[in-house]
């Protein structure tokens, strides 16, 4: 018999793994027994329906995400290294996508907010998440002498986001990383204008 | 019985809906029929296939949001109009979402790119439609005399596309305009920079 946590990680894995390429509602329960080769009572032992399971993948993926961006920031020095961090992370995002079938945060935004809205509040919590980051690594960077004392930090932290989200869309359809490394141009050029 | 022309707009009305706020995938034929008041044989007499119709309803949504971006900037004297139009339009959009569900093009492009190739052509397509209109006011704004001519008309397009589009996507998230205003806001100030 296999361990339980070990059968869970192959479940979360497989679960991330179809609900990122082919979509959470058009993914069964079935569809994932069938890739992670177990049957439909281990699933419900570990998870309590599938909108558990749902929450939980996304949580997996993103933390995934987030942990290398963080450990890049956490190792940087100045603001400015803090701030090209995120930039750089999305500039290899377009040579090598971390995860089949895009930005597990963006295609968990576009399917859940209107029809699933315990997935969308995971979504929520995530963005809000990665915004406060962006947000702190700019107040510490005004703070410590190295930003512009009247940076919006909200406001360039809102624009980063919402670019680089943008770019990704631009491409998967497009599979052409030319959209992310023009974006990051343009944000490259926007941070070193607060910058001391 | 019903005029042909009218039955296949009801059909497309009714699928767009459907697949613009629950997916393309997750809506089944049944779905349509039901929504549209319709036979399954009724939809089949008008389109070859669920893809047929997929790529159909895309299509009108496009249309529709196109057309109005395309008048206001035919109506619009100089390339600064031309260019603000496209912003106002989204600025619009945050307060009146012209769809339920969000963005077609959007929608389309995340669902599409790994699992619906036919799908996604008519996404590519569309999106090099309005990324050549706006080169075009770009260009034709250099030529005039209106933008400077040293101006990268691709790579203002391709920025002004994935931050508005990204800022969709946070729109539909926090159901909150401010990603809107505040990437509106940063593009009429890269708008400016170009003008003469």
């Amino acid at each position: 018999m296999r361990n339980p946590e070990l059968t869970r990680s192959i479940i979360i894995e497989e679960a991330s793994k179809l609900f990122n390429s082919q979509g959470y509602k058009a993914t069964s329960i079935s569809d994932i027994t069938e890739k992670a080769k177990l049957t439909k009572g281990a699933i419900y032992r570990h998870f309590q329906d599938k909108s558990s399971l749902e929450k939980e993948a996304l949580r997996y993926m993103c933390n995934l995400m987030m942990g290398d961006i963080k450990q890049r920031i956490v190792h940087s020095q100045t603001s400015r290294e803090k701030l090209y961090c995120i930039l750089d992370y999305f500039e290899a995002y377009g040579k090598n996508p971390p995860f089949k079938g895009g930005c597990p945060l963006m295609n968990a935004a576009i399917e859940s907010d209107d029809s699933n809205l315990e997935l969308k509040n995971v979504v929520q919590y995530i963005m809000k998440q990665i915004n406060d980051s962006i947000i702190r690594v700019i107040q510490n960077g005004i703070k410590f002498g190295q930003i512009k004392k009247d940076t919006d930090a909200s406001s360039l932290s809102f624009l980063m986001i919402s670019t680089l989200e943008g770019s990704v869309m631009m491409f998967k359809i497009f599979d052409d990383n030319i959209y992310l490394s023009n974006s990051i141009n343009y944000l490259r050029k926007e941070i070193n204008r607060i910058l001391i």
